[in-house]
């Protein structure tokens, strides 16, 4: 048994994707139909789906969606549309390592598959959809694995996470919150804190909406507040996604993820990070070489309508930043929960 | 030689205050007459003026203005319905000790004057210049003693602050952003990094209004992305101010002013508090027992007129938290820079 949830970022309609527009949330719930290439990877590109995974999902469709589009019925001209299309989406979102993996899944089921070019449009079809229900599958599987690794005691715990890692960044049910949502089904859990995740807000608009829509017990704090939450015994763990992991566990994920993280081991309390395997860089051994977005600093001065910044005052906007693995208690993946440095281990089974 | 500003948060015309709107920076600088002694207990409240400091010169007039209204001439009822309006002031803002240590100064005045209760007023009033002219004084001692404290290397700093600390939260010139004055005037500022300091962003709307305003070099952060800055080795210290300072050096200072210091030991950067000794509280031999004022969560879901987060979650808002005396590098006070350990050699010669 799973806990419910009804929320799904990215939904294949007949012929379409709906997107829910995360952009509105959590003011209004919005469905945008997405029929062309080009309109996924804007719609990638100005986050209105965001989440590691749930961009994996969103441009396999995308693929698809250029694919159907190609005119040409030439094997060679067809794969050569294709890696030009996939190029387009790579560009939309530098760090989020699911984004290559799924692109990289579909090129590989177009060049696998040697039948007509209508055949391979409908394996991508196929495969953009299997990329969909596997996640869901991955996100079940994490969020009952945390359940392995999280203090037994006390029997309700109060977890302490970040951004939205939920239901609306995966294919559904999440990832730290999908652990967050498997411990409530066992009875497991106090109360979610939720970090408000400047300079976008996703926790205050999104995790926070997910929780009252799904019935979790929520507190929404400011970024700051993480810190005297600790101190004041109020967090029994941590648990964040991820954007790309490193061979050695090292994690590159929202920007504040890796002051949790150093404020966490000043005070003993565990923190877990929350990811698909398919999120793991195996080919990277360490952090050191993660690009790291830097986004425009609208972000910060404007909410909605208002400035909050002086003109003449410079900005730095890095979208995410790195956690080293050392600071790391384990990280919980389909697989089970495994410290980074037992990540490898993973890699030779590995489905690619 | 002191560097320019031309910033004064409450001013004195004639026979009222002007206060600078706090609320209404950066979008405009609007000046608001205050007669009354409830007006300026509600500009306290309100956050129109806000830095320990300020509150303390604005609270000082603020008994003069009630003061100046009380019609007995009868020495025992004066002082009676003085108390009641220092008891009105003093709730408006509970941890900052500033406050309380002014209009105990100004409740001093009133009982030392031994003549006629017009000369209590007219002392009372130049107790409040007292206070005012004292504190701006103060504050230039204190920016200058941070000199002696900096790194040496590098030459010019990058240096990392929270909240507002300057000009504005005080009579002029600033703590924490007064030491960040004096470093520009030496020669030895690179730029500064500023926390937006969420909820209230003070950070964001203050500090960086006020570093336009005068020259200094500025970038406004998220709070989330200090540890990161410091990862990457971009801040060479971090200067902040204090709300309350307990006689041991533990620190109540704005909301993320903790998180700073967690971050800075783990990187080895030199974290400052820069304070007047009346923000110490020697009767307080720790921050045991320092009440930590819980603010409205609409701090948090509201930004201008745009609302975060949904309906049905919960919020936590503490305005303050606490930095315990062994995370801070040194203490800059207007009698010189001291670890916090060496901050009772000060009880003795402290003025009252």
């Amino acid at each position: 048994m799973v806990s419910p949830t009804t929320i799904y970022p990215v939904i294949w309609q007949e012929d379409r994707v709906l997107l829910l527009d995360q952009t509105q949330l959590p003011a209004e719930a919005t469905l945008v139909e997405i029929t062309r290439c080009e309109d996924m990877a804007r719609a990638i590109q100005n986050m209105m789906v965001r989440g590691a995974p749930a961009i994996g999902v969103a441009a396999a469709y995308g693929i698809y969606l250029g694919a159907r589009e190609i005119q040409t019925q030439e094997r060679e001209a067809f794969l050569s549309q294709l890696e030009e299309i996939a190029q387009m989406l790579r560009q939309t979102r530098p760090t989020a390592v699911n984004l290559f993996w799924a692109i990289g899944r579909m090129l590989k089921t177009a060049y696998e598959t040697l039948g007509s070019i209508e055949e391979i449009k409908s394996n991508l079809v196929q495969t953009a959809h299997n990329i969909q229900t596997e996640d869901l599958q991955t996100c079940q599987k994490i969020g009952d694995n945390g359940l392995s690794i999280l203090p037994a005691e006390p029997a309700q715990l109060s977890l302490l996470t970040h951004c939205n890692t939920g239901a609306l960044a995966t294919a559904g049910y999440g990832t730290a919150l999908g652990v967050i949502r498997s411990a409530l089904r066992e009875g497991h859990l106090a109360r979610v804190y939720i970090d408000e995740t400047r300079p976008r807000l996703q926790g205050a608009k999104l995790t926070a909406w997910e929780c009252v829509q799904d019935g979790i017990l929520a507190t929404v704090i400011t970024d700051s507040m993480a810190a005297h939450c600790m101190q004041q015994g109020m967090i029994d763990a941590v648990v964040v996604g991820a954007d790309r992991i490193a061979a050695n566990g090292d994690t590159a994920n929202k920007i504040g993820t890796y002051t949790l993280a150093v404020v966490a081991q000043a005070h003993e309390v565990p923190f877990f990070v929350a990811a698909p395997l398919s999120t793991v860089d195996f080919d990277l051994p360490n952090s050191s070489t993660i690009p790291i977005e830097e986004r425009d600093p609208s972000e910060i001065y404007q909410v909605g309508e208002t400035m909050l910044c002086p003109e003449g005052v410079a900005f730095y906007n890095p979208a995410f930043d790195v956690t080293p693995a050392a600071l790391i208690s384990a990280i919980i993946t389909e697989r089970g929960a495994v410290k980074p440095s037992e990540l490898e281990q993973f890699h030779s089974q590995q489905m690619v």
